[in-house]
């Protein structure tokens, strides 16, 4: 998840975005708003789903290893209802906890969405809202089986995803050695933030707001890398390269060597940022949200595996570094080797992470 | 869950509950909180745990039909800080969703807890809403497996709960002549409510105050109600009797008949609630958070599976009226049947419901 640290000091008491003379919460009461999202969420009844929205607790078939993760995306700590459609803002608290899922190597199966939502809001902007997870549930085909809708001071979306996995990966199986890959792109999302935030429309910057507003979980990816057999411990990229990494390193009680000039990032980013007077690499080190699946294979069994997984989903991947024995992440750069920071986004050192940055 | 209407127009800046001189979550950071919850939360791998908290989701083992539930609990919205201590509001949050999952005739097994929280909240409290939950946990014998930690303007917690039913039972199964049945006592927890806002602390009062501060979800109740096989509906009562018959009701498309004086309800609330100028009736019908199981049963398949409920559990099982054909819920009280009024807490609906019974 990602900060919007500025905007919290400067609360937007008028709500600009809840339009006048369209129904609110408030008018329709919480029996309809439960009857208009079961309307929009009715399933069939079928052997998976024994019972969906409107009882007390959803009832679903599940077998085997099943994954379970849950997230709080929230108004003025996530988000700024300045900056995104609520259709944006319900795909994007939803991708994120898909993003999990995936780097389990899990497929999503089941969803639960508990709403805080201001009375103001509009039933319009509720329905935008569910949308915007619908669209995930298509893609990925899971099933939005129930939650709950509770009144709030401001927007709170928290998913939790159930999911399914043969062989789930932790972040807990690097070994000295072990190959670290990545996929797709780094800093393309954080950058998009910024060029979001400082109102930079070009049809260049188009191109990484989207990336922003629209991450696309891995978990084809996820799951082939799972059935491969050979990954040995993966994370994804939530809080940046460098949080990331220390994460995996840590939990796998290894280090890392990371190298610079092999990371993977947009064609444009480099030129786009110096034009802004932006450093490109703060973007790819520790920018966050860029929802790619970080990952390591033993170097004598990765064999064809990145690139199958190329070929099967047309996503890129990338070889970034090494694990090593000693408790260090390090990062090599034009021939010289520093320590590379734990920096990113921590939800409760305002003084650190990507805060500053912007 | 339950109103404190009154409060939210007064939200309490200075937070006097924020102890100085206590470390904060702003001092030691999301990593650090992290590690200590997973201390606290700290469980032995099992075949039924394979990944617990730590990773980007956790890992378990289910067989069969899971029940999930979520639930948000919301400073200012369903409690005040300046009622609760942390280890109540850790308490009152899960054993929230616990009902729910009791209701289904379920039992918890996983929880997953996303909890949003400002950065001046002591490491001590965090402690402490934790310590609430692990105290269910001992008692019910569930695993606290995952969720994530966020930043917040003010507390909220949000606890999912994933069971496991043989024979969920659900709202929707009640049939025209089916005997309705209710565990416990109705009324209590809204009268403890009124005597703690209302700062009446006598030896008579505490005992009010405790049931409202520690619920118990009837999770064994449900469980041999749902071995039975003879319930045909049932729901846990949160917004009140009046309210969840009406959704039980609406759920099964059918009416009901209730006798008011059969309505179980503490010895001392009649009395009590005189004393301070209060309608007991008003708390025994419209009061929230009973978290007593409402059940239907077809006549002629009654026989002892009541009685022998309670002599298994301790818990009171009272016959409270019959389900009826036409579509309407009816209060039979001194002889004279009028309708019940839908009314009681409804999120979304500030002119309705309990916030203004206090």
């Amino acid at each position: 998840m990602y900060p919007l640290m500025a905007e919290l000091s400067s609360v937007d008491i008028t709500k600009p975005h809840y339009r006048i003379g369209e129904v609110n919460l408030g008018e329709i009461g919480e029996w309809r708003l439960v009857e208009l999202i079961r309307e929009k969420l009715k399933l069939p009844r079928s052997d998976e789903v024994l019972v969906d929205i409107g009882d007390d607790a959803a009832c679903v078939k599940l077998e085997g290893p099943s994954v379970l993760t849950t997230d709080s995306y929230l108004e003025d700590v996530h988000f700024s209802l300045r900056h995104y459609d609520f259709r944006d803002i319900g795909y994007r608290s939803l991708a994120s906890s898909l993003s999990d899922v995936a780097a389990m190597g899990a497929e999503p199966r089941f969803v639960l969405i508990s709403l805080q939502i201001p009375l103001e809001t509009t039933v319009e902007d509720v329905e935008r809202l569910y949308a915007g997870m619908i669209e995930l549930a298509h893609r990925f085909d899971f099933r939005i089986v129930g939650g709950d809708t509770v009144r709030s001071r401001s927007v709170g979306i928290v998913c939790t995803v159930i999911g399914q996995a043969d062989e789930p990966i932790e972040r807990r199986g690097a070994k000295p050695g072990d190959a670290i890959f990545v996929t797709g792109e780094l800093g393309s999302s954080a950058f998009g933030l910024y060029l979001m935030k400082a109102q930079i429309h070009t049809p260049e910057s188009a191109d990484f707001i989207e990336i922003h507003k629209r991450p696309f979980p891995r978990v084809e990816e996820g799951r082939l890398l799972s059935h491969s057999g050979v990954v040995s411990a993966m994370i994804d990229i939530s809080d940046g390269l460098a949080m990331d990494i220390h994460h995996l390193a840590h939990e796998s009680g290894v280090g890392a060597l990371i190298h610079f000039e092999t990371l993977p990032a947009h064609e444009g980013l480099q030129r786009l940022a110096a034009e802004y007077d932006q450093r490109a690499a703060d973007f790819i080190l520790y920018g966050g949200e860029d929802y790619e699946l970080l990952f390591t294979i033993p170097s004598e069994r990765r064999g064809t595996v990145p690139s199958r997984v190329t070929t099967k989903t047309g996503t890129k991947i990338t070889e970034i570094g090494r694990i090593v024995e000693e408790n260090r992440v390090e990062l090599e750069k034009g021939g010289e080797v520093s320590l590379l920071p734990r920096r990113g986004y921590d939800h409760f050192q305002a003084e650190n992470g990507l805060g500053s940055l912007f």
